[in-house]
């Protein structure tokens, strides 16, 4: 049972772009002189009663949806329901140019297949997500083995509907932060990048939880970008990207923790997912060394490490998903934030 | 306060396409010998503690998703909310190739303006929605006056990700009702004419409520396509199609009623909303009298004729949407499915 004090949604953040010429009503289905709204974020909240003080505001990875948070492919309680009976305030949000944030002022990149139909890539996703080796799962994966379990999960992904912009999102999501107030952020994936852009335009952002981040640059401050940790298959190396020493400082201002799962390679190998994810966390880690050289307080758990087996990258929606939020909630326990 | 008993999402219905050759591991980021997912809905549904017995699916219209039954534009509760409290079970899809579910095996219709960004109508889309006549409200409506309220509208929508299909929409909205089982069918807009086609599918329709149906056609039996009802636009006037008399009379086995609201001209003009309505609530009168002709129970409701005035053609989102609520509950007392 779940009891909530309210629920609702709204579309923050946006700009609007307008056609040229003169709008006339013969012609009201033609684009002249019509405005264009788009590049706004799509925002589900929910507040259970007697709430915890810091709402948890969860940036979703690519290609998904808030989607990510809800029902496991398998039909269990996700995040969000998770998060909810704990006693947090959750805001699911579908980033500007996808779900039901589709609206864009900018066309999707025509060589972008994940912003195409139809997107041929059941077995590219399964890999890279780290289920196993299509259509093997992993011997130890934390996964349910059946087709309808499969099938749930190549139907959570949609396409992006215009041009992906990381920045774009982190200042549409540094409104929403500015309209919740202090909150935690948590991301996953490709959002980690958005995540880590989010304090640049907000002071509200009390701690991030970044589950996997990858698929998009880590930041570095300008002149300390590391070497680059290659790949059996080049396009998916790990990325860093240069910003200035003054924003990158942001991010030592927060408690900071990424979680990476198991099947990770420790040296390179042509296996397509352990491989990948071998040179994000290993880019993750230099991440973390940086921003703690600078004085700040992040963390990277490599789950394995601590015991905990067969996570793939859709941590929140494993098997093991209670354990992996009860893992997150101590943290923030730890960080005096629950 | 809202005490769920539980809440959760699911991926319904689908197909799948495999584009030619063979996948490669050294190519695995490219389409040859891999499977697109697409054309499921997405499903969010929520079960309130001693729920009703009949759970409401809500079916949005055009370049909608199921936001069209959230919070309204002028941040109160909509539809969700307003029957959750009455005790009902509520399901709200995106239909198949739109928001959440945009993942489709056909590429969208390239001549579709609501299939691509940016989308420059918001002009268009503020007069076929009854508002006012650009960029003036209607003096009676019932919309907030404000510039947020009329921003959260112009970001209410989002674009097609694939080619439109009511029938398909329809058979997969038929597969929600198999698995949840004897249900309401509430529809808005566009998403009425997916909703007369559902039916043809399942048995588990036990009432259709249609707000404002139109802009795709009304289904009459073969031989029986009345005239058309020219509009001063005539590419938004009313549509009908043809069905075979056996998949027709499928409507005749459930209560259905139509609710239109105001500012919908009586007789030809040259103001856009008014003009297309009166086209589409002129067919819609010969739908429902072609029902009860063939044993059926359908009716239609102008609101202006109870005394209910200002309704634009979001009637679930205008400012007396708690009365609208108020009167279709009662309806579906009427007919003891309340």
């Amino acid at each position: 049972m779940i009891t909530l004090e309210t629920q609702g949604s709204f579309a923050i953040g946006g700009t609007t772009v307008t056609h040229d010429g003169e709008f006339s009503m013969q012609r009201f289905l033609e684009p002249e002189g019509q405005t264009a709204y788009g590049d706004h974020a799509y925002v589900f909240y929910q507040k259970p009663v007697n709430a915890r003080k810091f709402p948890i505001i969860f940036q979703h990875g690519g290609a998904q949806s808030k989607r990510t948070w809800e029902t496991t492919p398998d039909g269990r309680d996700g995040f969000q329901n998770i998060f909810l009976r704990k006693g947090y305030s959750v805001y699911l949000i579908d980033q500007p140019r996808i779900g039901e944030a589709g609206l864009s002022t900018e066309a999707a990149d025509a060589q972008n297949p994940y912003a195409q139909n139809p997107l041929y890539a059941d077995k590219t996703l399964f890999m890279l997500c780290r289920l196993g080796v299509f259509p093997e799962l992993f011997p130890n994966v934390q996964v349910a083995n059946d087709a309808e379990t499969l099938n749930q999960f190549q139907r959570s992904w949609t396409p992006y509907t215009g041009k992906l912009d990381d920045n774009l999102c982190a200042k549409v999501l540094a409104q929403l932060f500015d309209k919740v107030g202090e909150s935690i952020l948590v991301t996953h994936s490709m959002g980690g990048s958005i995540g880590w852009r989010t304090p640049f335009h907000t002071k509200n952002v009390k701690a991030i939880v970044a589950f996997e981040p990858g698929g998009t640059p880590f930041v570095f401050p300008e002149n300390e970008l590391p070497e680059s940790i290659p790949t059996t298959y080049a396009p998916v190396a790990a990325q860093a990207e240069e910003v200035p020493l003054e924003k990158f400082k942001k991010l030592t201002q927060m408690p900071i923790i990424l979680y990476y799962g198991d099947n990770i390679a420790s040296k390179q190998t042509n296996v397509i997912g352990p491989d990948k994810w071998r040179s994000e966390m290993a880019m993750a880690r230099k991440f973390v060394e940086t921003i703690n050289r600078h004085g700040g307080r992040a963390e990277l758990v490599h789950l394995p490490d601590i015991g905990i087996f067969g996570n793939t990258h859709f941590l929140m929606s494993d098997l093991n998903n209670e354990e992996i939020a009860n893992l997150m909630e101590n943290w923030l326990k730890q960080q005096n934030l629950a």
